[in-house]
């Protein structure tokens, strides 16, 4: 859980005007938007194929796994997250650099993704800082090294499924955001066509 | 999906006195008596720990994927098994010999979990065949090469998250039993202490 060299103490923010602070509007969880983030696990959108004698259709492969270094192999650990409602503040993310790690909902609790490309100084480009509903049948996959906000389930405590990389390398950076941004529950407006 | 090279053909126990199938009665599913197969992927009954600044509790490593040969990796799969209901008739079972392969309920459906060792000529014992009840907070992780049933959703179409080993080398047996055994629904009597 060590921080990244590069990240600023969590009271950084207080000096830059965070009296007012930055709303981030949510947007729906689709396969493409979250395209350079990592993959959505959801069968909605997705194909599939028969198996076990045509009693099961198969979605393939819509997690991808990714696990680097030398002493690392995928694993399955469960989490039990507390729960999170609107305004959710957001202040800090954090980055697993060996490995992918997947948050798939065990009840169809639905929850918030947050996440942000890398940018200056090996820190969270706040100027890409995104904010993602993903309904209870959806979950996600965070590519190694992508920066996100740990589990925010929406609502009530939630039971998850993780996939990712078991391992003693350290595989954790944290990084506290020079701003805090407030999701206040409501969408992004969508462009009229 | 080629047979095992030692299994014998669809049709065998025909000539075995099926017309009085086997009865094969439940178990509960427990850490302990599936230990020989897999594990139990569950919180109850395992060991936690927080993270996430304390808003999440982590059920560290629950199911430990396996991937073997020269072109796997583990990947996340979702599959929509078809409804079962009793009583179910057991006639077959399969083994993925490359790596484990977990089913983990995505909405709480129970399902039934059934498994045999390996026997005499690389088939399974059916004397050993084991079949366990999942409660919907349940998951399995069969370890490489354990003879199993395919996925038997039980009550209603279930969503399940599947973790196993993609690549292209063959990698399921399927055989079908020497005889037919049929699960009732009814538990397995313990005996009196």
């Amino acid at each position: 859980m060590a921080g990244s060299a590069a990240c600023v103490s969590g009271v950084a923010w207080l000096k830059k005007g965070a009296n007012v602070p930055n709303v981030l509007k949510l947007e729906p969880l689709t396969k493409e938007a979250f395209a350079p983030f990592g993959d959505v696990i959801c069968t909605r959108g997705n194909a599939s194929f028969p198996i076990n004698n045509g009693t099961t259709q198969r979605y393939h492969h819509v997690g991808k796994v990714q696990v680097h270094g030398e002493d690392g192999q995928a694993g399955i650990s469960l989490a039990v997250g507390g729960a999170f409602s609107f305004p959710i503040n957001i202040a800090m993310l954090e980055r697993h650099p060996l490995g992918s790690q997947a948050w798939i909902p065990a009840a169809r609790n639905p929850f918030v993704v947050v996440v942000a490309p890398n940018g200056a100084n090996d820190r969270p480009d706040e100027n890409g800082i995104r904010a993602f509903y993903a309904e209870g049948d959806q979950g996600v996959n965070y590519y190694a090294g992508v920066w996100h906000h740990p589990l925010l389930s929406l609502g009530q405590q939630g039971d998850f499924i993780v996939v990712d990389r078991i391992g003693s390398a350290p595989n954790c950076d944290e990084c506290d955001l020079n701003q805090i941004f407030v999701i206040d529950g409501t969408y992004e407006q969508q462009a009229a066509v």
